[in-house]
């Protein structure tokens, strides 16, 4: 990256954030109901230029032969799937505004009455990867909690997203309110990333979301705050005192209900005590439904011959115990007890989602106090990790991070809080 | 700094803070009544140690001949000070435990039971200045909130500080504690902050307490997590509709009541309307407490002579609206509006706390939702934004950063939520 592209992107970034504050000071006051007519106009505008929309799409789509099945699934746009991602839109306006929301309150003893309330973040940077979704789901967020939005995509979507962020502008502009509430800094290229990371005071929050790779280069790199949204390497632990029935159902639901997303198991512990009644029919229903098992001897030792000569039974590395495989693979390791679980959820965890099937009330306790995880699930899927399940109503994203937001995101994550202190003349002694 | 020193400091910081999680993975599940028994105990011990910390303290003392009066002042300690340590940490043990509270819950129509639960973050770092009070009260809040501390003092405060770390881990140890709940990297010198800012993983979170420079640079330098405890350049605006006995009240509480503090006011905005009637009975009063105001040409028009014959009335320049004094010092304006000041607070706020006075309640709400500073004080003084003021019980430091936590922090600001979802073999269709 030049120097001089460099320079250009932190000009293009300043006056795109300076454009997004003044705009932002306008949405902020504005009530619900303004917002929500906004949001409908804007999944209406988005339908009606399906056929702009698609015809760069189909642009981005050409450019993209060389990536992955996985990536242009999710680059590909159709009139379904814009439908779809309007009525994300509507559905976020039907969501209750978190912006003045009283968390709490008080009358102090010398008569101040205090409270706080959730106001805006400000301007909201995002930076994600071929997903023209985002860009829409993002916006649509931003606006219903009063932010403004400067979006920084993935270039395999540019033309996309380029044709998305003008038809929202537009849309914005019709109903009386500042285009710049959202804009893109794509025309800047990778340096467009950077100089938003740099644009500490200008940018109130950085949400990168996509690969693992694309979060650490952010996290690692921004001085302006970032929410970080992590990767899962999520664990199933079954306990002695489980109802074996519901364990394997809840095994299948975890690994294969949907593969390649952040709350899928990854690692599959159970107690010895079970291990000979569980482990052979939890495989034998993993193997037909295409799942590869990487275990420790204990695990081979009882599942025997039966899935080496089916090719999905290997030996577990160290590595395996570590990795989000994100596809259908399973580790799988046979434990002493709850303690020996939770020691291994706490050494190899992103701090994303781990389950407990058990049905010992003590065993439930030490494990949900012996994973430092974002969420735990007791006898119930991981897949349930997710702000929609969850009621949150539309998700932001999942963050692993302990500060401000924890697990599932909702609009209260893109808000902050103010202390309104009101006396009559009061003064400190 | 060698790259010997930064290697060393690295591996203590990352011995120490491995010893630090593995401490506070056992503290962690302990009841409140645990924990406050264990504040005693380190409140008896300090005070039981007085004559060794005292000892310290002048070793400290004589090596910082050259120091600033403020700053020896806040270095010093006799035994009254340590006894008034020593009961701030009976005060902190006195308040409601954070750990398990449920922050919210439903269940949802499939029958999952969520809730929320706060859970300590984990190892809390501190990187402050020569405060030994810091010491003791930042240990006293970790523990109380179920985190372990890994402490780098002011290399001012030094010797003061490795006897008191000391203390505080004998008696730990000596209630059955582990001892690395607390420790010092002051051994490593400069080093050791830096190490302690780049132990992303090992340190969940960094507090950084002091000067602006020293923030600036943690905010600027770090891996870990921070947060940003801020400085205050805090505004009075004078609404036409104010009440001028309180207005005169406040602005002589908001500038003089203490000096030197976050909450200070450092800028007085008047309106127009009642500038012949307020300024000249709040600078008589403010110049009677010593106060030199720097005042734009409209203030000064109204003021004439008088104080300028006194000394006390200069002209302000760019840099006097930016400046946080700290000292005798108002800067003061006259505006058209409350538009007007919020737009120059807006400007020049560094978001801490600011106060409007006013009964007319448009200006009221137009001042409250046109600025965007953590605390909003209607009729009262800045002076309230504090912890131990608003109904915390204690203080970490008031954040002047939107995420996390924002004002005045209290012991729910070192601990984060997890979520908890119980089902009966739940699995996602």
């Amino acid at each position: 990256m030049t120097h001089d592209a460099t320079e250009r992107a932190a000009l293009l970034v300043t006056e795109v954030a300076t454009a997004a504050r003044r705009a932002q000071r306008q949405l902020a006051p504005l009530t619900r109901q303004d917002k929500d007519t906004a949001l409908h106009a804007l999944a209406n505008a988005l339908v009606e230029a399906t056929d702009r929309i698609l015809l760069a799409n189909a642009e981005d789509l050409a450019r993209a032969q060389s990536m992955s099945e996985g990536l242009i699934d999710r680059l590909a746009l159709d009139a379904g799937r814009l439908a779809a991602i309007a009525d994300a839109v509507r559905e976020i306006a039907a969501l209750p505004d978190p912006v003045g929301e009283i968390i709490d309150g008080q009358t102090l003893p010398n008569g101040l009455r205090v409270r706080r309330r959730r106001v805006p973040l400000g301007v909201v940077g995002m930076i994600y990867e071929a997903r023209p979704n985002v860009t829409v789901d993002v916006t649509a967020l931003a606006l219903k909690s009063g932010n403004a939005v400067i979006l920084r995509g993935g270039s395999a979507a540019e033309a996309t997203n380029a044709v998305i962020v003008e038809v929202l502008r537009q849309a914005l502009a019709d109903c009386g309110l500042s285009p710049d509430l959202v804009a893109t800094v794509d025309a800047a290229g990778r340096a467009g990333a950077t100089a938003l990371m740099q644009a500490r005071g200008l940018v109130d929050v950085l949400v990168p979301r996509g690969g693992a790779g694309l979060i650490k280069a952010v996290v690692e790199s921004s001085s302006v705050p970032v929410i970080e949204t992590g990767s899962g390497n999520c664990h199933v632990y079954v306990d002695a005192s489980a109802d074996l029935d519901d364990a394997v159902d809840v095994i299948i639901n975890a690994k294969t209900q949907r593969v390649g997303v952040c709350n899928a198991a990854e690692t599959l512990l159970v107690h010895e005590a079970v291990a000979d009644a569980l482990l052979p029919r939890a495989a034998q229903a993993l193997w037909e439904r295409g799942v590869t098992l990487h275990a420790d001897a204990a695990t081979r030792a009882v599942l025997g011959a039966t899935g080496a000569e089916a090719g999905a039974l290997t030996a577990a590395t160290e590595k395996d115990w570590a990795t989000e495989y994100g596809s259908l693979d399973l580790a799988v390791r046979v434990v002493a007890d709850v303690d020996e679980a939770t020691a291994h959820v706490r050494r190899y965890s992103t701090g994303h989602t781990e389950a407990v099937l058990a049905q010992d009330l003590r065993v439930v306790n030490a494990f949900t106090a012996g994973v430092d995880s974002a969420v735990v699930m007791v006898n119930a899927s991981t897949r349930f990790t997710d702000g929609g399940q969850l009621g949150l109503g539309a998700e932001l994203g999942i963050s692993t991070q302990k500060l401000h937001a924890r697990g599932p995101m909702g609009l209260a994550a893109l808000t902050t809080t103010q202390w309104l202190v009101e006396g009559d003349g009061h003064v400190r002694s």
